[in-house]
Order: C-alpha cells, then structure tokens, then sequence
C-alpha cells in the first residue's frame, strides 16, 4: 500500500467518518428540554399540520437535501454497491456543508429497480428540501430523476448530469472566447454516453452548439443505429446525424473534445487532425483520455482536466454547492433548464482573470459558490418555480 | 396565543430547526479536498467493498440512527401527518445526540402501507447503523417492526413501545421494592392498548408479573373478545383473562395502575379501591389520568407522571440514548429482550437516593445513559447479537 493510500485511510479512519449531526439548540435543563422536546415542541407541529410551508420555519427542512445513491456508478470505481459508496457520499456532504452551507446526508438504496428506487425516495422526500441523485448509472439514473421532477415539488439533480454538464459549458464558454469562435460554428465530439456525456451534449445543444457528434462504446451515436436507448436517440436526432465511424473519424476538424469516458481514448494524432487552436476537455478519472504534456506537445490549444493536480480543473464542486443554496434559499419548486444555464454562465463569468492556463475559477476562489448562488436564484424567480420572493 | 406557546415557537424559528450537518473533517485547500473527496476517497470505497464491514470504520455508518415517523401517532397530538411530526423528530435527534452522542436523522415517510413502509425503510437502510421508528400508529408499528426486524441485521426498536416499557418497568421496579411487594404477587392495571400499552404489558409479563389487565376504549381484553387484534389477544391469553367489563371494575384492589391513555379517565374513588399502597403512573399526555394532588388527596403511595413538571418524570428519553449508544458500541444485529430487561434494571439502580417522590433518575443527573449502555453492551454480547467484542 502506498503511503498516500495510507493518508487516505487514516483520515477517514481518525473520526470514523466525516459527518456528524449538530444540535442548533442547547439542551442543559428542564427548560431547554420542555422548548425542544415535549410539551413545547407541539407548537410547531400544530402550525406545520395547519400549513406546510411552516416546516421551512420551525425546522431544518429548507436547508436540507438527500444526496442518494445506489452506488452503481461512482467516481471512476464503476458499482461497487451503496454501502461502499458512503465515503463518496458523506464527502458530498462536506462539499455541500463547506462550499454552500447546505445540511446534506447521504441515502443509500439498496434496489435498482427504477420503481422501486423512485417510490423509495418519494417517500422519504418530505423531510427535505431537495434531492440530489449521485452516482447512479445510466440509464437508470435518467428514468429515476424524470419521474421523480414529475411527482415531486422540491428540486431534484441529478449531480453527474448537470452539475457536469454546467461545469463543462461554463469551461466551453470561456475557451471559445479564448480562442475567438462562435458557439453556433464549431464542432464538438463528446465521447462517453453515460449520464455526463448525455446531459452535456444536452446543455450544449441548448446554449446554441450547431454541431455535436456523440461517441459511446460503440462509435458515433447516429440515427442510423438500432442499438441505441431512447437518450442517444434523442441527440443524434437532434444533431441530425447519420455519420458512421469512430472517434477518429469524428474528431477530424472538431473545434473541441470533450472526454467523460475511459483513460487514453485520445491521441497526437487525433488532435492533430482537429481544427485549428484545438480544445480539449479530458475527464476521465483519475487518468484523463490523453494526459496534458501529451496534448500540449501535439499542440492543443486549451486543455483541461477533471484533476486537482493539473491546471483547468473542470469539477461539478463547483457547481453544485451554489447551485442548490440558490434554489433552496427561494424554495424553488424545481431546477429548470434556464436556471443551470444561468449557473453555467455565473460560474464562466466567476474567473478572475481569464487565460488558458485558467478558465474557470478555483474551488476556494472568494465567491463563486456566492456567484452560483444569486444567479440560479435570480433565474429561478425569473422563470416562475420560486416559492419564496 | 399565550406567552409559552410564542416562546416554543421563536425557539424553533430562531435558528429554523433544531438539528443541522457536521463536517467532521477541514476542508480548506486542495490537498484537503484529495483525501475528503476524490481521489483519496476511492481508497476506502474499494475497502468497504471488500468488506461491508469497513464501512464501521471508514465511514459514520455506526454511530448514526435513522429516526423514522409517518406522523400517525404523534406525542399527545395523534395523527398530524409526517410533515408537522419534523420538529418531534429533530427533537429527539437533539436527545440522542445530547444523551447518548448518537447521530440520529429524521426520516419521514409518507405511506401508510405496511408493505411500502417496510420496502421503504428497508432499502434507505444500509447507510444507518440503528433503526427508531417514532410515532407510528398501532397496530401498523406493529407489523412493521416486526418485518424489519426479520429482514435487517441492525438494531430495529420502536421507541414508543420498548422505550416506553422499559422506563415503566423501571420504575415499576423501583416502586414494589419502596412498597416491599413482590413482582410475582401485584396486580397491575394497564389502561391503553396502542404501542406504549401493549410493549409495557408485555415487557411487564416477560419481568415476572402473573396478574395483569390490559384495557382498550372497549374495556378490559379478555379472551372472550373477538373485537380485539391479535396484540391485544396474546396479552389477554398470556394472562388467561375472561374477566369483562371496565376500569372501574379492573382497578378493585389493584397495586399499580399505569395510564398509557387519556386525561381523567382515573378518579379518586378508583384509588382507593385499589390495595394498600397504591401506585399510580398517570402518562397521558399532556395533561395525566389524575393530577397528582388529586392522586395524593385519594391515598396513592407513588404517583408518576410523563411530565417533567412533577416529581418521578417517566420518560423514555432516560432509555434511547444509553439504549442505542450500548447497541451501536457493540454492532448489535438486534436489542433482544434481555437488552430491553437489563436496560430496565440498569436504569432503577441509576437512582442516588431511593424514595417514593424519586422512583428514577433525572435526566440531567449524571452517569444514567453511561449505566444503560453498559447493561446492554454487556447483555448484547451474552446473548450472542454483539457483532463486535
């Protein structure tokens, strides 16, 4: 075992864990007792039972979100089962406490079946405030979340998907402006389909790409294919694509690469056929599609990563902390599309000063959860799911 | 509104709720955030993958207990649905913290199903060390503890049935030994046959009491009933009652009278057609059975309360904490009866100075949680549920 194996284990050995519960209110005597506990604490109750709302009051609803997972899908680890996602999970948690203030705790299901799984978090969302879906595998994860933004009136995101997928727009806004093209002229090649590579080609769509070719395991995802589930269907036929062939075909001429997939899918020489000034998004974990040195001596023209250790991180920490103080903080109904939109744009104007060794800000830049946070809110009230002015 | 009511109620507003998220760990710059998150975190997932058990190592998984309620059977206020029950539910997390430095969340539910609620719980439960269900109505608590109990292999306990038992048998303990009567020889009327009811008189049988009258809103339970669940039926057949009518009738040279029902229903004429020495714990609430003037004006030797306004408070927030800190330290699969037998002994010898107006100790006074943890830590490892020497 290496030694940095070993700092890992002891530090989540060392408090068992990285979460605890804290009491807001003193309780030293019968006073204390008699206000937070019985008789004094059927007050609120009787106000919340007249009115629901009044549970944003009394209690720690609104600050609340249960980030669930059934562990088939995390970090580069594939499905290792719920119970041994929970270090992933409770560092959500540390994540959302840290950069938000958000009261996160993490909720491990032990069904895949879609049902099952989206009767389970229905019934224990009263209590919360939003719901955060992590670390789930595609499709599943696309059919979970649907149902559960139609049943129910709290926010529900799944993080792999958007916050992603706002990550990467809001890198892709900047490296377009860096390299002075226009978001309705280049051409983008996204290559993973999982819940990242779909929601990304998603968002871009959206914010005005012209031209995206999907790349899953199989090669381009194009109308032409039968072995395709109904979310690849969806881009392709958005795209209009009928080009065959693989990553090497598609990459040629692209403006930028975007890699959510598996380590080393990209070369010199792929990059070399690409556009002039090359973008490059590699963000496979822990080992990227093509590593920096490499790309940089083949001549890319911005590159970036989802690593700490390499310059251009592009994480969805930044991303979701904000995103979620915002729509809490207005009691939003759901997080809509204009809303990860305005995070997206928030996050790209959050950076400090722009170059291609840096184009998004930090995870411990003053402000930009802040950033995130007043945007989604503003946007929320804008489009109508705000329930609090 | 009166001036106690607005004291609640700006005590739960002022910091909105009463429990919030705690990161156990710094998270101040990137190297913090390597270990917290990714990739240091994927160190102890691929662990507990190999062993679910590292997850009591790595993670909070041991010392946390979901506190699970439909709101169907809250304190005095009955059926105010799961919503409104969330500052109970904070409240006791507040207690378990407090007390026993249990990690305890709030988990609504919001099915009535017993089937759903089973599903439900059963499959957000591999991230808890402990299962409290609160507040479920009878006889649905029931047949839902029961499920669980069968299918999971961590501490499942209904608190306001066993918690409930166990401060009474508790009490009841130290009552006969200042009344020098012997288990064997009282007889005890239990008027209420929900979920406090029922557990006590059962826990109360399984301690050693030969004579016992459970009353329902019907009057006495007896096995000539066939208006009666089987709950109630087992009671009636352990004790071999045929005897009907109503508490005026049961109470007739009773010794101990315990009220797990409404206000008033007891009177002074009762009392003192009870036997020598009368003892009476009046647990309505909020307002008792009798008050305790009434009860002492009428001749009651011990007289009892659920209230922490009057002497001998009989409370089950002197049992949870000690009760689930001892399970958890030990990794109990279960709190069997003899935990529930030696938790109660435990908590009658944690009294400083015996004596009719002091039957159990305050819940301030110190050393009471810490004598209930060890009795069940060490009756856990006897009785072979301790995973964990």
């Amino acid at each position: 075992m290496g030694s940095e194996e070993e700092e890992a284990l002891s530090f989540h050995k060392e408090n068992t864990g990285k979460i605890s519960i804290k009491s807001k209110v003193s309780v030293k005597n019968k006073d204390d007792l008699s206000l937070a506990y019985t008789p004094g604490v059927a007050i609120p109750c009787l106000r919340i039972q007249e009115d629901k709302d009044a549970a944003y009051t009394y209690t720690n609803k609104g600050n609340s979100v249960a980030v669930v997972s059934d562990g088939s899908a995390v970090l580069g680890l594939g499905d290792i089962g719920e119970v041994a996602s929970l270090p992933v999970m409770e560092g959500k948690c540390v994540l959302f406490k840290e950069f938000g203030g958000v009261d996160a705790y993490p909720i491990l299901i032990s069904t895949r079946n879609v049902e099952e799984a989206v009767s389970v978090i229905k019934n224990i969302s009263a209590g919360f405030g939003g719901i955060n879906l992590e670390d789930i595998a595609a499709p599943r994860c696309f059919e979970i979340e649907e149902k559960l933004i139609d049943e129910l009136d709290i926010p529900v995101f799944h993080d792999d998907q958007h916050g992603s997928a706002i990550a990467v727009l809001a890198a892709f806004i900047n490296s377009l402006k860096l390299a002075s093209k226009k978001i309705g002229d280049v051409k983008v090649v996204v290559v993973g389909a999982g819940a990242a590579g779909i929601a990304t080609s998603k968002l871009l769509i959206k914010s005005g790409v012209k031209k995206l070719l999907l790349i899953d395991s199989k090669g381009i995802v194009s109308t032409q294919r039968s072995d395709i589930n109904k979310y690849k269907k969806e881009i392709a036929e958005a795209m209009n694509i009928t080009q065959s062939g693989g990553l090497v075909d598609a990459i040629k001429g692209a403006d930028v690469f975007i890699g959510l997939s598996k380590p080393g899918l990209l070369t010199s020489e792929m990059i070399k056929s690409m556009n002039d000034k090359p973008i490059v998004f590699a963000m496979a974990n822990p080992t990227p599609e093509i590593m920096p040195d490499v790309a940089k001596e083949a001549g890319v023209y911005i590159m970036a990563t989802g690593r700490s250790d390499f310059e251009n991180q592009i994480n969805n920490s930044l991303v979701f902390p904000g995103l979620f103080r915002g729509a809490l903080n207005v009691r939003a109904s759901a997080v809509n599309e204009e809303m990860k939109l305005a995070a997206a744009n928030a996050l790209a104007g959050a950076v400090d000063e722009l170059s291609v060794d840096k184009i998004l800000p930090g995870q411990f830049d003053s402000g930009v959860a802040e950033a995130v946070t007043d945007a989604v809110k503003k946007k929320a009230v804008e489009t109508g799911v705000a329930r609090k002015p």
